[in-house]
């Protein structure tokens, strides 16, 4: 169960109107590394958990945090709104170009759609979608995927503080930062923790039994491409993560096997064939498939 | 530039037909974590980095051997689909329930749309999307993601191993899961010596002054739920994995601030008003605005 | 602010596995009319709200009542799946029709994807999507909105309830139902209390000034069919709703006006023209355009 | 049977060219609530609807009137198009800030896809999406989504009504605001008859059996959130809209279930486990399920 | 201006109901180059062309009777599903494999969502989208779209009869297919005419100057794969078909050029930089670039 | 296989930085017709494709190029953001239209979301989806699908032509223009090419037998709209492109067959019916139903 309290986790105080900014604002409340996502994807994630304990207490307990996030972000954005150049004329737009830019750089749904409002949208207009959401039942997967979410987001917001010099907003900026930064390093270490309590270790799913794989390739750093210098990185020789193996480098990718030969399927779905195929031939040959089909 | 050679890194050739499994094989051809996902992903983030040499050859390397995997799978997934029963009819359903179920849980675009062929869509039908990309220009970020993408791949790969008993198909996947343990690993120390040498460090992204951020806060586990156990794990106490804090423990989020009051945005965008707000109101407040728009 | 409490407001114990009705649930999870969609919608509509007091009580009131109905049927899926048949062969289709029809009728990204977990996606397992929401600043409009939502919600749960057997299941739709009901009544009630308190009425917006419409159509049922009988409903003759008005009935639309010509558009746009538009004439097109451009 | 006539149902003639506007005017052609929305929506209730005569009638009588609708918004687009400013280019750019803001204004696919013509989009870019589209088969709960839908769409009208002081435009504007107007009205009426006639009542479904569902919560306000002022609504106390009940209003929600312990699903789905799970386990594991699989 | 009549050009009386070809039949109705598709193309077309006369009476004309067909298959749908098993339950799975493989290969949105109704979706459930819409301004480029929709559109439909044996459903789809073959036939006529007139020849803008492009490579197939077959077509050699050159055969792709060097961007977007990048730095360069921002 | 190689096909140096036009770039970049989707379609036609030989070389030879074109486009995007000014303040804005007319004009998830970087979607942030490729195994559909796609995407290059002035990115539109003339070319070669070999005819799929559709309107004219002079085209009188029949203009469509009466589904699905149905009603009809369910 939700329950909500009409306060703001930190002050959401713009000093002055900025329907611009409002839009690239959007980015971190409804994109695809936005607080929806984070809060939608903390809760599934708790929600499908095979682990009861500290590790689902953790998803719930930041993932109601999050939902707190889109609410001052979405607060945030209607009062950068507030005062939006609504009027907007053909005749404004020539006598300002203050005026002019505004409109340009908004989102025109802002004002159309929403009224001066928020809405569920990156900052180009894209629909928040439910496709963001990475919530796969392994959490050591999971928890790399909440890590990159929130370097994603750190980044996008460090990026947004340079875009403005309001200090009301440049002051929530800091805070989501500070949280960023807390989630990062908490992810990573819940990360750290899953495999030394042995939940999971690399490769993940780690219980997938590695005799059934190709292990001949496992470790091959294969070039496809023609740059020399990947074969310096650690990622090239030496041991590996896993601590299962030894990297090696393989500059020129060996020979492959041949294609197999194009398919040819039912002589009803009326592909091209090889051969001319005339629509007396096919009505042969679908007398000859109804007999037996 | 991209060259292609007609030839596949690992055979592709399924003991029979089986129309079920090709459509679930599509989700790591077209799928969030799909073959092009990677193989898109690791070329954008290529195309946008800021670092020449061994990381950039690395994403080059890769990239391009993502995009042979790409048509591995479309190869193989035409060739389970060669002989799929595409006249299945109302009768034939009726009368044996193996080909009900065959058209049940295949792709139906497969063979209407297709025509017993591979499409750039998921298990369900969903189009693959440009949306699934991360590609930041921030590289340990942006590795973080590819670690993650990895994972989740060859998370998928290993159920799909399962639902099928094909040796041919089995024999793929057995090459899949393993070129992905090799991403995996080479993801993470292609992360690790991006720290080691300096480019970056956590938090992501690392060269953000610090003090622009709300340190108070930047290492407080607040917690949003009301399961206590949270607190015994490695991100409720003791030193952060950035080496730059000591994480605490808060178990009741403090008060947070007052809402600020409703915005009351401009009288031509037809909100609802606190008070009546009546036509003729308007009309008057839209003169009073027009002599100074 | 949102907290969270690790209870649910009504049990979600189904009787036993069922991941074809599973797939099925994810429609009021993550459909258009989903628990997800009403969740975020009374959320956005509260932000975006220009009203303090009561209305705005109510849009946070329910809101998070409704994030809790999104927990509920998340874990409810999650239990259908528990048990689901995930290593369904080949050989396991043909040899029972039954696991066949499951694997059919189940949405594989269930298993493939969240390894028997819920996902944020309708029963079509096509993504939830923020263009689901409606949150205008417009009360009324936006209660109307709600109150089809609800209405919508509650016929899809009342058709799921004749689709199981299961008593656990169908104990928590009746409560889901009972509480569509209570949502469908309070909307219609918010809805009238906002004319009758006079902060909206109708034609929505009620505040813009009407002389500023083309009077002489807004009441003529004006028919573009050739169905007869539309006259005789209440909607072609009397007053109108809105008070404003009485119905007339327009049996064949008027005469139109003229379509105005083409457009021809600069020759840069290399559009097709009414005449032969060869090469040279837009090479010289475009220089006297240069001049001036 | 739909048949065209070479005539618009009402005149669509700016003034002069505006590719902003042009941009903006595209919500109410192809947004959520524009003009291909009701159109489309109309004719699949119509299609869907199992009432013959007047309501039937009704729904095919709008529905044709909307498709000309979406013609005469897609004429006045291409005519705002007509003389925009293609050729911009850097220079332009930064000798007229006019140029420069039109450019970042307009919807550059106008330009480029389109070559200066009308798009099935919104004035984000959006591609219209049929998950925009209500149908139900039930009409009073289709009728209150119409509703919604003429209440959303004039709202946007009367927004952009004062985005433009353009004659032409204006005047075009105010017949749709008229026919919006109508059609409220309308759809208003006919829920209303809908429910005198006794063909559904409320709560929608009405002819699902009330006893099916937990009345005990069928009418209690319960208050997530901690405002105190959604007591005082009519949705808090007295007869509820339905004429079934009496509203009671409950402050404080009342204690939950416990939630149901995470699931353990198949092992083979990978999924991280409460204790290790070494792939030595998941190997005899998947041996023991093999033999009953 | 549409009109409607109550009537269909075809009949549409299927024998029985078939919820499992109702989902399939989708496919020419929702999908990418179903019905509603075409009725859309020509409409955009004809509201974006700038071709008074004989060509835009043709768009006008064929596209009113494509949302015909749009009717015309809802209708079909709707009867389809008119009986369909609604009340599957897990226990009539488990008794009737028949119920069970309707169940999996129907469309469940078909019952959930519409109430046994069609949807503006495709035959996998996704929502009809306008970006399927091609309409560019260009009547030569429009018309071969036209003509592939056609085509794939006729392709779909012959392969959905051999899914199906209700003589209905037949009948309608052999009408179906031969209107396909007149819009086909119609297509390419209009295509040659639109040259023979000299309104637009190959390629394709014909009007912009051929001296812009790099006439070099104007007719050179170069090889990026090692196929050596596609130098015995008639596009390897000879003379080409826009009656401007001749074509020759590169087998082996010339070398490129250098890629430029990395990008070097603001520091503020916070990239990883090819050399240690400290906050210190950061600072430091936002400082002196702020003095000239 | 894919194999990489460090070059680019063409230079490609903007001579100064415009992130306005690396916004309008991303057009032929990633949207309906831009490189990646015809990377990908000619991928997966060849991966589809029926026929071995010159055929299947054409399309992995030309497919393998696009994936390079698509290369290219990222690069010189990269290099167009390189300095775009990230920093734009409200303050910015104000003091320099320029800058504010750049903000408004470009993408500014460049900024946010990739740092500077090119991204998978449209010149409106559209990401690019699956759903704009075509491979139905049909060759001749696919190549009339090909033809169209080399002309819309050549189209909109010549459009982007006259946007800027830069003349490092008129030097590679140059180039772009000049390979897709001769991709056009070449499609048109090859649809010719497998007609005289016998491949297929028109109308496409031309192996369905004909007598299965109506043949009585396969060449048929029917005039759905008010404009007479479509009467005059080609298209309505003489032989027929496909050599099979002869045109025939019917100026007014015959009179259609009644539409079937409304259907009456299963009362489980709560749609409104024509008679009042009460809850008791459907309480005893589902009774009944359950009987024989």
């Amino acid at each position: 169960m939700f329950f909500h309290r009409q306060e703001l986790q930190h002050q959401a105080k713009p000093d002055k109107p900025d329907a611009v900014f409002a839009r690239k604002l959007q980015e971190v409340l409804g994109g695809q590394y936005g607080e929806i996502t984070v809060a939608m994807q903390y809760g599934f994630q708790a929600w499908n958990t095979h682990l009861p304990g500290k590790y689902r207490d953790l998803l719930y307990g930041i993932g109601a945090e999050e939902f707190g996030h889109v609410e001052i972000l979405a607060t945030m954005i209607a009062q950068l709104l507030e005062k939006a150049p609504v009027g907007a004329t053909e005749k404004a737009i020539q006598d300002d170009p203050t005026v002019a830019a505004i409109i340009g750089g908004m989102d025109v749904q802002h004002a159309i759609v929403a009224g001066a409002g928020a809405r569920p949208v990156d900052s180009n207009g894209n629909p928040w979608s439910g496709a963001y959401v990475t919530a796969s039942g392994n959490l050591l997967a999971d928890f790399t995927a909440n890590a990159n979410a929130e370097m994603q987001g750190r980044l996008q917001v460090a990026r947004l503080y340079h875009m403005t010099d309001d200090h009301g907003v440049k002051d929530l900026l800091g805070f989501l930062l500070a949280r960023d930064t807390m989630h990062q390093n908490q992810w990573m270490a819940a990360a750290k923790e899953l495999q030394e309590e042995g939940h999971e270790l690399f490769p993940v799913p780690s219980n997938f039994p590695l005799a059934n794989e190709d292990r001949d390739v496992s470790y091959q750093y294969i070039n496809f491409s023609n740059g020399p210098l990947a074969s310096e990185g650690s990622w090239a020789s030496g041991p590996t993560p896993d601590g299962k193996g030894e990297f090696t480098y393989v500059a020129e990718p060996p020979a492959g096997v041949p294609m197999p030969p194009p398919t040819v399927p039912d002589p009803r779905l009326y592909g091209t064939s090889p051969v001319p195929n005339t629509a007396e031939k096919v009505t042969s040959k679908i007398k000859d498939v109804l007999h037996k089909d």
